[in-house]
């Protein structure tokens, strides 16, 4: 059993307004990559944000009162404090130094991934407003182009409590759930799975990252090929990353 | 850019007091593969644990008070819970149905990582005593056999905060850094890398996961080829797991 992570080369540099599925798809081809059934595709979140045009330019923020407060307790730019609640529908943790907060979409993370990394200087990127939807649009014209069926992850990289540096994630899907539910399967003594939900989609994700991470050269589209994607497969618009956020209820760290 | 994940085949049910680096060599060369310099061999915990004869017999626990109180709590049985307990140097969390802990080795995760899955009945598998150790032994017998320079990672699936699911994390190093640090470098507009620091073999565990995750065949040892380990090598015994805990100060969730 193999799987193969392979980045693909020579994307240029998106900007807004740019056709990011046709672009995509133009440079697999030019990397000489025929798509296959199940292949999956992991795009920065990044790019997606850039080519959608989801960019605030830090000039044009005037914070409110709330981001004044956020930023004096966590030493960060108020202006960046503020682009952090305006994408941010619960504040976790604001301590000096590091904001958790809950964004729209549901994702627990710093910052509510609110970044200035891979953009231009003065401007500020939120996650993609719908990344389900981005993912499905790039799964769409892939699988036309090709006649194949794929799955598309939009990706980001994320820190964690207790451990340092950050992992890729999963932030929006197409054509596969974000988890692999092996409940009732049975180990090899032929006990029940105690460990029994794998997160499928942030382990490609971090997968990728590893290829992402890497390169110097704005590697932001990775091919992951070998996978068996029977037990986290669907249609189109059929799942949503929502399904692996944690029930409030049920989480013991908000 | 390419990275391959390869699931090494046909390793037999590990037993206590098995020669397991041995083992593993022979199973490499079985499955036609020579071990090339960079070559990432990830092995799962659990066959570590059980050749290192670090299994509990639940028969033979007697809970104590703590023990039940615990498992009044969390609604576990209050043997597992006393082998939880003695593998718990700090209890984070014990709520109904999850308990978080701190294990002596400094990882904080549910159970203290202690775990009934793939070893016989009515037995219980804590993590390696020193995972670090059991990584350099593996590393030393690949590196002498080859004339290679591996690294090797110990690796177990943790649950997460508020996202569903378990990945793939690393537990024990060996020939590398846990973490790859790019402060200092630029991203592709010139500016400083923000998000600057990779949890690069957790990253790889979860990579490796993927293919542990999916067979049915108790597949424990995958190797990860192609990845560029300049940044994070080291020699053997010159790293440990622990540089990727995050110092108890700077840790808002516990």
């Amino acid at each position: 059993m193999k799987i193969e992570v392979v980045g693909i080369e020579d994307i240029p540099i998106i900007k807004k307004d740019d056709n990011l599925e046709e672009i995509i798809y133009e440079a697999i081809e030019k990397n000489g990559i025929k798509i296959h059934d199940d292949d999956i595709f992991v795009v920065a979140e990044t790019v997606v944000a850039k080519a959608e045009g989801n960019l605030v330019k830090l000039e044009n923020v005037t914070p409110t009162m709330e981001a004044y407060k956020m930023a004096e307790v966590s030493g960060k730019d108020p202006k960046q404090c503020q682009v952090i609640l305006d994408n941010t529908v619960n504040v976790i943790k604001c301590l000096p130094g590091l904001i958790i907060t809950e964004t729209p979409y549901g994702f627990i993370c710093a910052n509510s991934a609110v970044d200035n990394s891979n953009c231009e200087e003065g401007y500020i990127t939120p996650l993609p407003v719908d990344p389900d939807l981005s993912a499905q649009k790039i799964k769409k014209y892939l699988d036309e182009k090709s006649g194949k069926k794929t799955a598309v992850i939009i990706s980001d990289t994320q820190g964690r409590p207790w451990r340092v540096g950050a992992m890729g994630v999963a932030v929006g899907i197409s054509g596969m759930h974000p988890c692999t539910d092996f409940r009732g399967m049975v180990d090899l003594y032929g006990q029940p799975l105690q460990s029994t939900i794998e997160a499928t989609a942030d382990e490609l994700a971090s997968a990728a990252s590893l290829i992402m991470g890497q390169a110097d050269s704005g590697l932001c589209v990775v091919l992951i090929r070998g996978y068996n994607l029977t037990n986290v497969a669907c249609n189109i618009g059929e799942s949503m990353i929502s399904e692996i956020l944690r029930d409030p209820e049920n989480d013991a760290f908000r």
